[in-house]
């Protein structure tokens, strides 16, 4: 098989890439290792900056996602047992962002893709990629019980931090930036009506906790909980009383609570890769870089990256400009360090350390008073948290 | 001897106090350990906030201060081997700084005070505060040979953190955050004019080097060491050309050198005393609390604890109420804290970590290019360094 650009990997990422790559008159193959409905029931993040509903409605993927998101206009701050409210549209210009779940937009994508092309194979699991420095990189990937190769001009590889094509990259040709916290997040899904309009950010005594939403029904609840947690030893009893008390601020606000149908630990980690450019090869989202989720900034930036790559690849396509290629790997990653820095340091304003800390924690009360009294301070964080601009 | 208010220290913060409380027609006495020409000699900050100058103008002992310091409207940044600066004015409403040494402003206090009073004893060693929870706590000190004592109706350490005065706290009345850093500061004097008009605070690639001063003729700079370095493995010729190395930005620009006249090795550490009052002792300045000198703040927080207590117990004084001095504790730490995170920041920001962490050095400049491309981010900067308006 024979293609301009070999995209790996059927997430948002690789999806999005396709569907702007289609629209833009450029040939592609997205190859997708799992199945559609493992694909599409595959939970993560749900918070989309302004810029990413602008990319999927520029893409014209945006349908539903328009009828259904929740437009938020800011979040909560709860910490010594009060709440504070950063209003977005008054401390950046008018933006907002919208709740819409990943699932929903990757199941979006793959109906469109499948009814419009490009090619989209499931089950087609990439093994390699080869030749990247030339001009006719191949992927070599496992479909109906068979090796096939995809020759392409271009591959990007949109497999995630656990996928093969980062792998593809030369010992040498590449750097790795890491950082674990000695923490994860216990998640769990809840069909419950949410306890709040907006996301709820809780500095608890103990720890930790978002309430987010899946929906107006749907209810997602996240704890702080020790690295090496075993999701049995929470019951729902547990998780929902620990909540209760995170959130806790007076008589007047109570926690719903209901049936949860999803458990599971995360743990959270920081991790960039440079350059996202090796040859013909590029890396996109997960698989360049991961970031913890309390800046809910994972999926923005992989969409961020496919839209500088749709520009970048429609502009190789019409005239063979290159230079925005030449310059992809520096673009994403000046957007990359500032998502991955207010990341952490949204990280370390809400945790507990597990090593008690005092001199932290009274740090952490002080930047969370300093964003509650000052202007500037609460805009940096609305800023970063609708999302910086996309600049070229 | 019997007094209203026994100050135990003659730094800034307590002839700055006695001032203050001497022109509020309050009795108070000065006990300082020291000779007057070390306290005169004592080599200390020199950034003054606006504030600060306020309060020495209020005092009446600003004449040499208006004449002589140097109002700086801003700072700069150096890093990726450029420059940016910070201009106050414009992102603080029109606040600035003063350029004026620490030993000027203990010099100019003194002579104020043995020419029109109150009492200031050198020589003076506060040994023991007894009964600070009763009516007349009783200062012990050594004094021309003799112990003598000093009953006061309240106590004022202004001690320092090597003072005697957080002693007299009993345990279990206080706890104490501390921090620890693991870089030191290399600071030398200089009799060379300024290679530049306001001060330059640098992340160099081998670490910090900030270019203050104490006048035009007379350079202070400081270079990041590791703790445990001994001045004497720094000849003046290796200070000079790590310094020019780590604000080497172009051909442009050079640093000038001169006779190096004093070089001396300080630890970094954050370290705050809760609360700051028990009974009728009241903690003061670096006595209660001590930042890393990155951000300039500890000589202005010890002014801004000594404005709080003036006007706390000038109105103990007129009609015996206590209202402000029973929030003493609690108003000063709210800012203590809030500058003790300003410090920690501005150290994290500018010093290499000694272990060489990567994805904390790519921080490092994420946040520094924020603030270079920040509007928000420049003037919360701004808002710190200047020093946050004092709230009763």
């Amino acid at each position: 098989m024979r293609t301009k650009v070999g995209i790996i990997g059927g997430g948002p990422a690789g999806l999005l890439l396709a569907r702007l790559l289609h629209r833009a008159g450029v040939d592609c193959v997205v190859l997708e290792s799992r199945t559609r409905a493992y694909v599409e029931q595959r939970q993560r993040a749900g918070m989309l900056e302004q810029g990413t509903v602008d990319a999927l409605r520029e893409a014209g993927a945006a349908d539903r996602l328009t009828a259904e998101g929740l437009v938020h206009q800011g979040i909560e701050l709860r910490f010594d047992r009060a709440r504070h409210r950063i209003d977005f549209p008054s401390l950046t210009g008018g933006r907002t962002v919208t709740i819409y779940a990943q699932t929903e937009i990757v199941e979006d994508l793959v109906a469109l893709q499948l009814a419009e092309g490009p090619p989209l194979l499931f089950e087609a699991e990439a093994v390699t990629v080869e030749g990247p420095e030339g001009d006719a990189p191949v992927v070599r990937f496992l479909h109906e019980g068979g090796e096939r190769t995809l020759t392409c001009e271009w591959v990007v590889g949109c497999d995630g931090s656990h996928g093969i094509s980062r792998g593809a990259f030369p010992a040498g040709a590449c750097r790795t930036y890491a950082h674990d916290y000695p923490y994860s997040w216990l998640g769990v899904l809840a069909d419950v009506a949410p306890s709040c309009d907006e996301l709820i950010y809780a500095r608890g005594e103990h720890g930790f906790a978002l309430h987010s939403m899946r929906s107006r029904r749907v209810s997602r609840l996240y704890l702080q909980v020790p690295n090496g947690t075993d999701p049995a030893d929470w019951p729902d009893e547990r998780v929902w009383d620990e909540l209760a008390a995170r959130f806790a601020i007076d008589a007047d606000w109570t926690l719903r609570r209901g049936p949860i149908t999803a458990k599971s630990v995360t743990p959270m980690r920081s991790h960039v890769h440079e350059p996202m450019r090796h040859g013909r090869l590029l890396l996109a989202g997960d698989a360049a870089h991961i970031v913890p989720p309390t800046g809910a900034k994972g999926l923005n930036l992989a969409v961020s990256d496919v839209r500088v790559l749709g520009r970048a690849l429609a502009a190789w396509h019409r005239n063979g400009d290159t230079q925005l290629l030449d310059r992809y790997s520096e673009i994403c990653l000046a957007r990359v360090w500032q998502a991955t820095r207010f990341s952490h340091e949204m990280t370390k304003l809400l945790h507990a350390q597990p090593n008690g800390d005092a001199f932290e924690h009274r740090l952490q009360l002080s930047r969370l008073r300093r964003i509650a009294a000052s202007r500037h301070a609460a805009a940096e964080l609305a800023a970063h948290y609708t999302g910086l601009p996309l600049t070229l």
